[in-house]
């Protein structure tokens, strides 16, 4: 047991809570021994106002894995790399795209891995798709994700604020999946946004991108959908149709399905950063991110319906 | 005469008179001759409706400079280095910073130089500001960059409309200077964004930027300025004041002014083009776009009276 990585959690969240902890506890790498929220504990872990406070009274961490909002990101990051701890982010790396460029600068002076996860990535079909799609010519993407805001971020305000994306919240983990499968970079051309009068952040929006061979990538976003979600990719190349349903989860080439084997995108996500880890090494990528940004910069803006909680 | 580097111009607008056509017809190394553009002309140049027009019939065209608006630059950026074509890229090199990014591997497979160019680095005071800001320890900076739109941009739609940037289209001037003269790399942290009811884009800004020292780095960028325009950035560092008056013309350090010769921004750019041209290398730089999207990204935005030419 003595090799295990000591590692701290900052922001008990729902994210946390359902997905961090558990992952962390099933993985034989990791001993999760503190967590620091303003509010929130775990019961069975010692907690910490703040991540100063764990920081200080806990010298064995050797990693942090930082749950807390986007807008907070850097500040504790850089906080936690001065101490020398590896360090995990939650998805989105930051609230801006050059804080993220800036602490990879960082973690490298400290010699410390950095992890900008992104855990739709670690779904079990994107591996498969990447793999088929690799030496594919691609005709056309669509991309369609749809939910309903009220069910996944309830009373959540953070994310109507300025930092905290509106629907490009869950519509990042679409582009984290989409910039892992295209076997080509592409770029926004157009896209129409649609944000509640009373909110700062859209609650959908209409993405078209395209490559350097001119294919269309489209992404509808959409945090209005009631009922049943919609999270798929829908790749047409020449030579067949590849279709990413549910997050990731099922893949269907041709209209074959193929068994990918349970979900475990949080537990194969905490591999990465082990291994990332004993390598000493650190994994940043900000393309999702960075393409939000420019949808931000070059969308049409269109003002819809007030929305409440 | 032989060895000059036959060069065409796209874009026949306002910049292309007042900078490119002077300073191409200036430098000794390049020759302009031809040009694009649906409508207007340059007296005595080889005139076409269209760059893939001026391509066929211009063969023996080395480099192309791009001056249109820059919602088109990335697909006459493709065309142009499709063909082999060495590309300068006015201010901003695109729509989108993702973009920007795959021009840059286009460019590299065909093995042209590609140029995104900031012209105001090439100010005067600029490369003596970053020669002596290179090993100061920053206190503040302040930008302060504030014009009049009526008068630099008059009956300009496209900066309004998505992808034209609005105040951001000077301000991004600004961060091109600042980006360049400070000697470590900073980010938002948050924005003020002033938006014309009528209109797409902010007709002011400010911008909190810092470093990972928590430098505060100020931007306030203002469309709606009279009389006189504010174009400076003053540097407080332990050691002592700096200050870039007039768009970097002017360097004044603790109050003492450098006399620093004539201004020729647009000449010291198509120098480094020639440069690179000559080297066989590319320089893409899109760090003050992305400053720019991260702007749009994450500053609150207020709605402010409308406006007209």
């Amino acid at each position: 047991m003595k090799d295990r990585i000591k590692i701290g959690l900052v922001g008990v969240g729902k994210i946390a809570r359902d997905q961090h902890i558990p992952a962390i506890d099933g993985h034989p790498g990791f001993e999760l021994i503190a967590c620091a929220d303003p509010n929130a504990r775990i019961a069975g872990i010692a907690h910490y106002q703040s991540l100063e406070a764990m920081l200080d009274a806990e010298p064995d961490l050797a990693a942090v894995s930082l749950c807390a909002p986007p807008q907070v990101r850097f500040s504790q990051a850089c906080v936690a790399l001065a101490a020398g701890k590896h360090v995990l982010l939650e998805k989105p790396p930051g609230a801006s795209v050059a804080e993220v460029a800036v602490l990879a600068e960082v973690a490298r002076e400290r010699a410390c891995s950095l992890f900008t996860s992104w855990h739709s990535r670690h779904a079990p079909g994107v591996k498969s798709a990447r793999a088929w799609l690799a030496n594919k010519e691609l005709v056309t993407v669509m991309v369609r994700w749809k939910e309903d805001v009220r069910l996944w971020h309830p009373g959540q305000d953070w994310i109507w604020q300025p930092g905290g994306l509106g629907v490009f919240d869950p519509g990042i983990n679409a582009l984290s999946i989409v910039t892992r499968i295209l076997p080509r970079p592409f770029f926004l051309k157009a896209a129409d946004l649609y944000t509640p009068s009373n909110k700062h952040n859209p609650i959908a929006a209409n993405l078209d991108f395209r490559d350097d061979r001119s294919t269309p990538i489209r992404a509808e976003f959409d945090w209005r959908h009631g009922d049943e979600e919609i999270w798929e990719v829908e790749v047409t190349t020449t030579v067949g149709v590849l279709r990413l349903a549910q997050g990731g989860k099922h893949l269907q080439i041709d209209g074959k399905s193929w068994d990918l084997g349970e979900e475990r995108e949080y537990s194969s996500l905490y591999e990465r950063f082990a291994e990332l880890i004993s390598d000493g090494a650190s994994e940043v990528d900000f393309s999702p991110l960075q393409h939000v940004a420019d949808a931000m910069l070059l969308g049409t803006r269109y003002s819809t319906a007030p929305f409440f909680h």
